[in-house]
């Protein structure tokens, strides 16, 4: 791998918000990025070329002099020489990345995912996204090593500089300390993993964990008649969340360590915008769809990703890995995801008895 | 024990915010609570007699028929009869409630203590409050059952109904579970815990933790010459903060389960008032004592558990028990506490490398 001197060629494939983002800092140590846009992104690389502004995260871009913009029909010219590429799609891109993008990737070539979630293969078995990569990748012949980044990260955030910690996960500590070293800088800054599915798990359930935690903004908007927030509630299911990612990672085959990850994660997300707000539609009173409808026009990628978490805790019960009674407050949000109305927070099902 | 229905006679001991407030829920179940002030609250007790208000909660007392009130020099009538005794002084009481109280609290009857922190006893060694008092009523020749409130609650919060989940934990199941009857409510849920020692190192440790979280609100103050908050750095500092209460609790003796507990009380914490406050003029760069001097008048308990818990972790290291770098946070906390400024968050030496 090259040294930061040297210049790595970085090419991004998806150029939306934290794909693009998460080149501010290679830039500024003096790789050369290279923005595609997916099939969706062709207004967000015109704009970019006309007038160096990245049209949805909203900002300039940084280090102009770095980058150049492709279409996603010049992906070819883009991938030519490139030291490394980024998988820059939402989740709700996956299939097409699997399909229509690890084929062309070049051979030997690593990868680093923003994409975030895992998937359920069925009976409660959860793989996470660079493992699903992986195997796709071997199917149509190819040797890649994928790697991932977790912890809490907003893009707008990260493109205004604030400090940032996250983590990279792959398979080997010398590629991931070699990327490691393109990409930090005083504000972003880079623990190592190998532990691919800890990492993974516990980025995949904050989304879920953030909408119930919201929930309580909007229920205390509800009692109060206006935007007025309580936090002993909030706090009190952020106590929940971290009890049931913990268990839920154990269940992943991910280490303890992730823990913390994951809290930082679930902070950053009840901060975060969308997920925040579809948790607080939901909190005071309205039906899912209902809520859906007011946010019109928004991705709600949390959403999804907190479904097939429900989705897969249904399986894990089922195959009897895990009591119903043990995750309380992601039944509540699956319910909620399915259009009941009317329910309460089970607040009694989360009092413990520890007397070990 | 009395059931609820029999009214129990509660008598607390200190008549300020978090000692006044744990009784709404109590008195919603029928129970007859004595407000004590200490010697310091005169004017609260003065207050609440003409008025029915409280004086610092500003707060209505709910269900004033259950209510009466005593001026310290009242003790003995407030005691006689009494089912429970509360323990509501700060931190800063705690030397006169052990001095003053506890020699003069009826033999057999139990305490439920709001009084947060730990005790540092030398060469590392933390044990609890409710350890310390118990020691004392047994040097005092009193048998008495102490337990203590852990969790996230915020005294304001708690009498507005804001559902709020906490832990009363004590050595005794049964005597746990007959005293959470008197207080369990639709909005106050009690879990229990023989736990004490992870309880209440959770409770303490969270009070220096959230300084540091806040720091990088006045951080970001100061970055964007305004009053704009980023969360990016906060949750990076709540993910170390998690970390570091982990490895802690461990050194305490405390389970594991308490990291859910601490991590919640943590959140509400950064939302809660004081320590927000100093953490983010400490942020902005000002050094201690201005920050202290800007805050003048405000009781800042979280600021002498942080200094106690950074002192006690100091000699944990000196014994050799936890390595300084495990904890590059609390060290932070602590040199900015201890005066000196110019001094930047470690964001790297946050960084892992996780290959087990």
């Amino acid at each position: 791998m090259k040294t930061k001197a040297e210049r790595p060629v970085i090419t991004v494939i998806g150029s939306g918000m934290m794909g693009s983002a998460v080149t501010w800092p290679a830039a500024d140590n003096g790789c050369d990025i290279r923005l595609v846009g997916s099939v969706l992104d062709d207004a967000i690389i015109e704009h970019a070329r006309a007038t160096g502004e990245h049209l949805t995260l909203k900002r300039r871009i940084r280090n102009p002099e770095r980058y150049s913009y492709y279409r996603f029909d010049e992906l070819d010219a883009a991938l030519d020489g490139a030291d490394l590429t980024v998988c820059g799609v939402s989740s709700f891109g996956l299939d097409w990345y699997l399909d229509s993008v690890i084929p062309r990737l070049p051979d030997g070539v690593p990868v680093l995912s923003i994409t975030k979630g895992m998937i359920h293969t069925g009976a409660g078995n959860l793989i996470s996204y660079p493992e699903r990569m992986e195997s796709r990748a071997a199917e149509a012949g190819k040797n890649i090593d994928f790697m991932a980044v977790g912890g809490p990260c907003t893009s707008y955030e990260l493109a205004d500089l604030d400090p940032s910690c996250v983590t990279f996960c792959g398979r080997r500590p010398e590629l991931l300390r070699a990327v490691r070293e393109w990409f930090e800088t005083p504000y972003y800054h880079v623990s190592l993993s190998t532990d691919v599915r800890g990492v993974e798990c516990a980025v995949a359930l904050k989304n879920a964990y953030a909408l119930g935690i919201s929930l309580a903004i909007g229920m205390s908007y509800r009692r109060e008649g206006r935007e007025f927030e309580h936090y002993n509630s909030q706090a009190a299911l952020f106590g929940q969340a971290v009890r049931e990612m913990k268990l839920l990672l154990r269940i992943c085959g991910g280490g303890d360590d992730c823990l913390a990850l994951g809290a930082g994660d679930l902070y950053v997300t009840v901060f975060g915008g969308r997920t925040r707000r579809l948790g607080i539609l939901l909190g005071t009173g309205l039906g899912y769809a209902e809520a859906r409808a007011r946010l019109a026009g928004v991705t709600l990628e949390s959403t999804a990703i907190a479904v097939r978490t429900a989705e897969a805790a249904e399986a894990l019960e089922a195959a009897g890995t895990v009591r119903r009674e043990d995750l309380p407050m992601l039944h509540h949000i699956a319910r909620l995801l399915g259009g009941e109305t009317g329910i309460e927070v089970p607040w009694d099902s989360f009092e413990t008895e520890n007397f070990g």
